[in-house]
């Protein structure tokens, strides 16, 4: 490959010295100084998507393999690749929103030496190639929620729902009460940024935490389910809280009508959507076996989980809560088996532009401790991390009835903020109402909960069999058993 | 659905009445005139997309079944089923490059009024949410190819390599000399846009051609091979020819070297990436073979054919190239069977879009005989659609060698001009080179010979059994033998 490119640079090359004048539409112009056509901007921006998938893809692979053989789960190396070719290290892949700017995407740099980019449409083509890319990686997150959804067991969920209950609500007044209290009284932050970073504390990161759960067979089990579901109402709490929070950023005084109005959207829609789907699940089927064309049941069952996404988008909930809502309902009909198998494929390719996208998005270099501005973030964050994580291991061990429950499990579960963090830190930072060091450690608490659980999902996970066998837990991390971890991959 | 999506509106709509106003930055505004943060705007898109899609899949099963029904081809059902949501018709999906704007939008007025986009923001919205979908058309068409080759045997391509390059040389010839020359005299039509309309009836659409071939299991039969190793080449050529005619149309003259230069790189691409690709398939098999996290094979493909795609359109030839060429190569591996099989899901989720936005695209309207206006244009295009019918199809004569072959066959299915003539009538549109009525003209010629082909394509190659039963051949498309249309559909 390497030769070939090499080859056909020089080719490409020897062309250009010869001025060779191209105007075919669908390529790159080799020497212009005009504006680019809309034919020839698509195919640069073309040219950066497909990089940027090889790239993608590349930092995935190997980040999943590394993690795999370490006996990590592959979905962190995947946000560790990310890292590694985004905006903390390489600079591969980054994001207009992240401040920054054409010439620091070296695809854009790399288009501009290979394909020909003039500099003065860098910027444009960088902000559509991110553009596409970061609706690729909302995508694959949506269709990570569908294969959640239809790998859920409803009759299970319902079966939880009020020990799933209890946990979001404990997980999330916990974090934001003492995260906003402390915050004001030991850091003297103002009222509204300590609000919002209390809020910031709130949401599960249902994705993370549900990779984790798969890879180790436990998404189905009693504690698996009540986080998934505790995560799913995590996520509409979230929501409501973000909702209030940032109207109280606007107008200076909470609606308390508004909130309940949110509140009964959010519930109306998964109830709605659940029973409404179930009633109408058996012409589904009808519909899909009188069908004669080629993938009839995946596009059907695609068509129905767009759907639902952008009823919860109109409905100001999230995308991801109606392609979630779509799998439980379809999970429930005779087709589940069939298109299980279809939607891996799909979410294979779908579902690491996402995981990726989140660790490219996210700079490390708010880490940094030698920067002096830096500093105060840091103790913050430190502050905010301890929160995070005590909260919702007290949000797990509030959950009534069993005995037998790996209660300690359930509160890990729910530690990772990952993307629905990040989105907190966005709306912070453009709405004003976070200083750079709040936001900073804000950033940093959702990378240090997305990371850290992981491996103590896995750990506690274990805990019943080898604390038989293992002392020091602790331990366990840095040398897990391979025993259980060869299985973990499928 | 309907009622639940109304109760939604209606509880949605109760929402705002009581002015709740919600910030959530993954969510959307209900009351505010302001800008639209970055954030906003991602979910607008967001939304935008997923209502596309419900849309574009809709569309497509519609059109594909109803014509699988009446022995068509659901490929042609799906191009309709472009055509009717498209700008000729619904205006569901309309795309900016059209002339059209966010008020000739269906979705985005629907946007508007389900998703409070505000009306300032409406033409942003539009021109990204098209942006993004187009580009998910064209990883479709990429993909399409990749799969393509992926059930293309090379061998055979290579053995039949001679009588393709015969039928593409004089497919490219006979259409563009006759075309053109008829213009300038016939018509007095200029010699420029002379020249320009005749090159485009050079360039064959293989992505119809072989979707149709599959569909009636002729892909892999020698006419089969030779139809696709020529519309390959005939790509090939149909690049040489609108460099240099749109090389004419800047400069005034041709550059013998720059054709010479452009030749060469197109064919060193192909042979290069065979030959290369062909030594290095035995590492991709052991890398394969060593990976242990989901997808490994799957995304191992595509990061190949990515990278294909990305040299290929770097070295200014179609990013569709690439990925015929990543098939053709892994297709020679052991790794074929289960590697078609992980596509079929991937393709059938991507490809329709690729189809039903060429339909969407193309406006019908230009076709209206009523319209004064459109006069010259219609008897310009009879006389393209003519040549451009009877070019091909000497094309499939000239093809030497053995007697057994259904040179009929071959030509006919070189007809259907496709997407690849439509990016012609684009660059002709673009460039200025064009006359609105001989734009028109191609256009027409396009959609015809695209909407004629297919079912020619099985009308020809039902001949040799069906001639012996019923004498008149047309009344075949009317009423086809249901017995061999009922396996043709997978």
């Amino acid at each position: 490959m390497i030769d070939c490119t090499f080859y056909l640079n020089y080719l490409y090359s020897t062309i250009t010295d010869y001025s060779v004048f191209t105007n075919y539409h669908y390529h790159l112009l080799a020497t212009t100084t005009e504006a680019l056509t809309e034919s020839e901007k698509g195919s640069l921006i073309l040219a950066g998507v497909l990089l940027s998938l090889v790239i993608i893809y590349f930092a995935s692979k190997l980040g999943g393999e590394i993690c795999a053989r370490i006996n990590l789960p592959p979905v962190l190396g995947e946000l560790v690749g990310g890292v590694v070719i985004g905006v903390s290290a390489l600079g591969l892949l980054v994001f207009p929103e992240g401040g920054t700017n054409a010439s620091d995407s070296l695809i854009i740099n790399f288009l501009e030496q290979t394909a020909n980019l003039p500099p003065e449409a860098a910027e444009s083509i960088f902000k559509s190639q991110s553009e596409v890319i970061s609706l690729l990686s909302e995508l694959g997150v949506i269709i990570l929620l569908f294969e959640i959804g239809l790998e859920s067991d409803l009759k299970e969920l319902i079966r939880v729902g009020p020990q799933a209950a209890v946990v979001a609500v404990v997980g999330v007044v916990v974090p934001f009460a003492s995260g906003t209290a402390g915050l004001i009284y030991i850091f003297n932050t103002p009222a509204i940024p300590a609000i919002f970073a209390g809020a910031a504390l709130t949401a599960t990161s249902i994705g993370i935490t549900a990779k984790v759960l798969a890879e180790i067979n436990r998404l189905t089990s009693k504690e698996g389910q009540i986080i998934i579901g505790a995560a799913v109402l995590d996520d509409i709490l979230g929501i409501v809280v973000l909702a209030v929070v940032a109207s109280l950023v606007k107008t200076g005084e909470i609606q308390v009508i508004n909130v309940v109005y949110l509140i009964i959207s959010a519930g109306a829609f998964l109830i709605g959507a659940i029973v409404i789907g179930r009633l109408l699940s058996p012409f589904f089927v009808e519909l899909v076996n009188k069908m004669q064309t080629r993938g009839e049941l995946l596009i059907t069952a695609l068509i129905f989980a767009a759907s639902l996404s952008y009823i919860a988008t109109v409905i100001q909930l999230e995308a991801i809560l109606g392609a979630f809502a779509a799998g439980l309902i379809l999970a429930e009909t005779e087709k589940r088996k069939e298109l299980e198998e279809q939607v891996i494929p799909v979410a294979d390719v779908a579902v690491p532009i996402f995981f990726v996208c989140v660790g490219a998005k996210t700079d490390l270099g708010v880490l940094n401790p030698t920067i002096p501005a830096n500093r105060e973030g840091l103790i913050i964050a430190a502050f905010l991390i301890v929160v995070a994580i005590i909260g919702k291991v007290i949000a797990g061990f509030a959950v009534f009835g069993q005995g037998d429950l790996n209660k300690l499990a359930i509160g890990v579960g729910m530690i990772p903020r990952g993307e629905v963090g990040l989105v907190f830190a966005g709306v912070g930072a453009s709405s004003g109402a976070l200083s750079e060091s709040t936001d900073a450690a804000i950033i940093m608490m959702v990378i240090l909960t997305t990371f850290v659980a992981p491996p103590f999902l896995r750990l506690v996970f274990q805990e019943p069999k080898s604390s038989l066998t293992t002392a020091n837990s602790t331990q366990e991390i840095a040398g897990q058993p391979t025993s259980t971890s060869e299985s973990q991959n499928e």
